[in-house]
């Protein structure tokens, strides 16, 4: 069995978006010579979030982020005096983590899908671990 | 080791409903011989997810998916054209997959819990990537 | 490989709050001996759910559970009879499960970060699967 633990580092440049990590998780998990198995994707922080979604229409993201915001507001009455309490919901909702099949040395999506970084508290410089595990 | 990854075809029926798909993840551990492990269930597509809920009461799948229309509604105002926006926002929340742990060659439940496959812009074809990892 | 599998148990003791388990989950790596690899954190319950969020500030969970109420009232009008329908939305909306690597024998963690029990329907007696694999 093989384990490889690997460190991606990002700048973001807007409060809200998403960035395609795609090709630097593929990158590490080409690194690790391994075959079959799984690859974890973490996101490091507490106002940022990894998730999978389409790669073809820049529209989705804008829908994405700017239902996100009508849902959970960033003005809203929150106690906690950062201005990023919002931040830390969107984070949990969307998910610290993604999960993705390794096969034939190839991360395995779907036709539409890319593995995404999002930013919910940005600009910022953030690091994401990349673990992938298998033979 | 051992590494299988499998795959689940299914076709859902409704624009929104779960599928329970427990005995197809099943299935995948016990052909793989892993007695201690990790199955890993992976949705495939960018308007569906994976998410472990209730399995007695189906009024709990009823107000899972009209709670989540009331939220996110299918005709709020848009920029992407093919009237899906709510599913990828939906499958972004609801995750797009699941961990269950494999213990004495079975999948390690909850009383109450299935596995479901969480369609939001059906009907269609779909596929679910199922990986055990263990010894 | 080793694999370890392991439960954890909690008594929660409000209706919605969060319980920090990073020591519990780290006790668990600890015992394995597994020095790199990646644990696994679920929730055997389909009222509650595993996050990772932020360990600095209380008021990050106040607002947390207070936006979730506002977002899926315990009032809204559901189907299912046990009152409980909010608390298994918020399960599936939050996430059933966490992973976090393990490195140097120890999770791999960001400096704001812990790893939370959530409970959406307690005071309850509750199980958390703890699944360490690696080398």
């Amino acid at each position: 069995m093989i384990v490889l633990n690997d460190l991606i580092h990002l700048k973001s440049h807007l409060r809200s978006h998403w960035i395609d990590i795609t090709d630097k998780v593929q990158a590490v998990v080409s690194r690790s010579g391994i075959i079959e198995g799984i690859c974890t994707v973490v996101c490091l922080h507490t106002t940022a979030s990894i998730t999978v979604n389409e790669n073809a229409d820049p529209d989705v993201e804008k829908d994405f982020f700017k239902m996100l915001e009508q849902l959970i507001p960033i003005n809203a009455s929150f106690r906690h005096v950062e201005g990023n309490s919002d931040s830390h919901i969107k984070a949990s909702l969307t998910g610290l983590s993604a999960q993705i099949p390794v096969s034939g040395g190839r991360l395995v999506l779907g036709t539409w899908q890319s593995v995404y970084f999002c930013e919910f508290d940005g600009p910022r410089s953030r690091k994401v671990s990349v673990t992938v595990m298998g033979q």
